[in-house]
């Protein structure tokens, strides 16, 4: 039986090349990657990664790197579940989510990319296979952009291969929001899948007053119209604003996407890979979804999403994330007419270009 | 105006004279202890902390010195609240909860401290003063102690002034859990206030039925019987297994105290004043509380904690950590006849013994 022999966890400052704004983030001018290399007594390695909005990145590193390590060294890497478990109790107390999410979600997209690698089998066959093919949208992050400097991403974005597009809503008044929206309906057609997302900036009576105002330029979805710990305020929002309402970025755990659902909270679960758990949480976030025929969404990281969205009977379109990874990634996955293509290689098929991410180390 | 001159972070890893048991935590030797002192420019200092149960620490260190100092030096000490968004929307993405909030935490206490000693007020009297005198009771962590172990850890508590216990439960076979109770109370008599805590063993299931075979010895509360991502589960607990439901140590924002006291999933909310975001928090918990016409107690850390429950007219019973810190406080508190009297010094009155701590620096 291959052990786990080695636990590498590398952490990076990248630049970002534009400024991008949202509601609640402010300005980010970087974002701070998290790496993870596990590598089994057979010398296969599997790769994995997390990040960070601002801040907090050094301690999802330091989690991995000075607790986590010492459960997986040693151990059988094909037992994820098992492993999982362990992670999960050994930073419960003071975690239970949270920054140890991250830290878990690195390594778990680690050991599922190694057991494919192991297999010899792409990691959306291994997941049980539907349709490699996924729906994706260019998620812009653009709050403060000008009206024609969002109208010209939206043209950058159709040139892109793109065939859904998600702004940001949450300026200081709800009339610009409502101006954009309708300025990007025009330019991009009745037909054209739109969402919006406006990052939590709203209490929950406000965010009725905006999707009444929006309602009529037939969004997909309204993302995080308010905190996400306001459940009760998002099941107002959805019933009386009378758009779907995504959420799930800012959801750590299963239990929270239980809790949300059973709120009728959301109508678009939308965990990110990279910090709700790793794979094996984000497919079980789809199964249930699909046990409340419910679609399912993502948020960043489509490199890896790509997989557990190409596996779910339930998916819908997958977020293109606007911290862009691409120049760092050996062999992007290109966007053709709408979609995105899992990759047929071993396990998730990305490789990490670690020499030109050396100087942005933190 | 004083500014906030300087954040001095420590982290330790305190030996504990005895090994700790219960259900999910497994063994414990020691604890991580994370000081926070903050000096503002006229030269006043206050002091706060947090710990974590086996891991984690170093991460709440890692958030404190890397990026919530930054928020802090130059800022007005005086500003709590808005200090306490800045820190809180600063590390959410990835955050929201967890570690995140034991950084808060300690910081908000150290914060209140800065400011009863900067006011010459005890924080008790700054938070509204109702009576210093609080009620105390010894948190055992005994599991895997023998009856006879547990029986006379009960006289030593007696002793050291306390009148009133909690013992551990969740063993192999909850008949084991039935038989200590039983001793427990006839050793301690009818009238002796007895709480058992279950620190998230069981399933909800498994717990209405240990409710209804401990129901005959008439304890204050149980404790965590299930996972507190399992509100629902909770409230079932709470209705059919007859027992009042104390939880909350694992609750880390004011938001899931919400949920929870919404769900009717508790009796006894128990935050802690060290993870659930400081003394801010936790006293937004008891009014929370009192407005649900509940009572509210509390998890550890009783030096810091005393002065939130002698402001609050619905206090239950404060739990005395048996995660002592006595050895490290220049000053502890006496147990007299069970009760702890908050300090009448400015702020919270505890000053750490930094140099005896400096041989357990982590
Ligand atoms: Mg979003
Ligand atoms: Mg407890």
């Amino acid at each position: 039986m291959a052990k786990i022999e080695s636990v590498v966890t590398d952490h990076y400052r990248v630049p970002l090349p534009v400024k991008l704004t949202d509601s609640m983030h402010g300005d980010m001018d970087d974002f701070e990657l998290i790496t993870v290399r596990i590598t089994d007594t057979d010398g296969v390695q599997g790769m994995g990664y997390t990040y960070t909005v601002n801040a907090g990145g050094a301690a999802v590193a330091v989690m991995i790197d000075r607790y986590l390590s010492d459960v997986l060294v040693g151990a059988d890497p094909e037992r994820i579940e098992a492993l999982w478990e362990k992670m999960w109790w050994h930073l419960h107390y003071a975690g239970r989510g949270g920054h140890q999410t991250s830290a878990i979600s690195a390594i778990d997209v680690a050991l599922w990319d190694l057991k494919g690698r192991r297999s010899g089998m792409p990691l959306w066959k291994l997941f049980g296979g539907y349709d490699p093919k996924v729906p994706v949208y260019a998620g812009g992050i653009d709050l403060q952009f000008s009206t024609e400097r969002l109208l010209e991403q939206a043209d950058g974005f159709l040139e892109q291969g793109f065939r859904a597009i998600k702004m940001k809503v949450g300026r200081a008044n709800v009339r610009e929001d409502v101006e954009r929206v309708q300025r990007m309906r025009e330019h991009l057609g009745d037909e054209f899948p739109l969402m919006a997302d406006a990052n939590m900036r709203w209490s929950a009576d406000q965010a009725i007053a905006a999707a009444r105002e929006l309602r009529a330029f037939d969004l997909v979805w309204l993302e995080e119209p308010t905190i996400p710990d306001d459940l009760p305020g998002h099941a107002r929002i959805l019933r009386d604003g009378g758009i779907p309402v995504a959420g799930g970025e800012n959801l750590h755990t299963l239990h929270e996407f239980r809790a949300a659902i059973d709120a009728r909270a959301i109508s678009y679960p939308e965990p990110d890979v990279s910090n709700c758990g790793g794979m094996t949480v984000f497919r079980k976030i789809a199964g249930l979804a699909e046990a409340h025929n419910l679609p399912v969404t993502s948020h960043g990281v489509h490199d890896l999403t790509v997989h557990c969205l190409a596996a779910a009977p339930n998916r819908a379109h997958m977020e293109a994330h606007g911290f862009s990874l691409e120049p760092y990634i050996a062999e992007p996955m290109p966007v053709v007419d709408g979609f995105v293509t899992a990759p047929d290689a071993p396990g998730h098929g990305i490789d990490l270009d670690f020499a030109a991410l050396e100087p942005h180390r933190a």
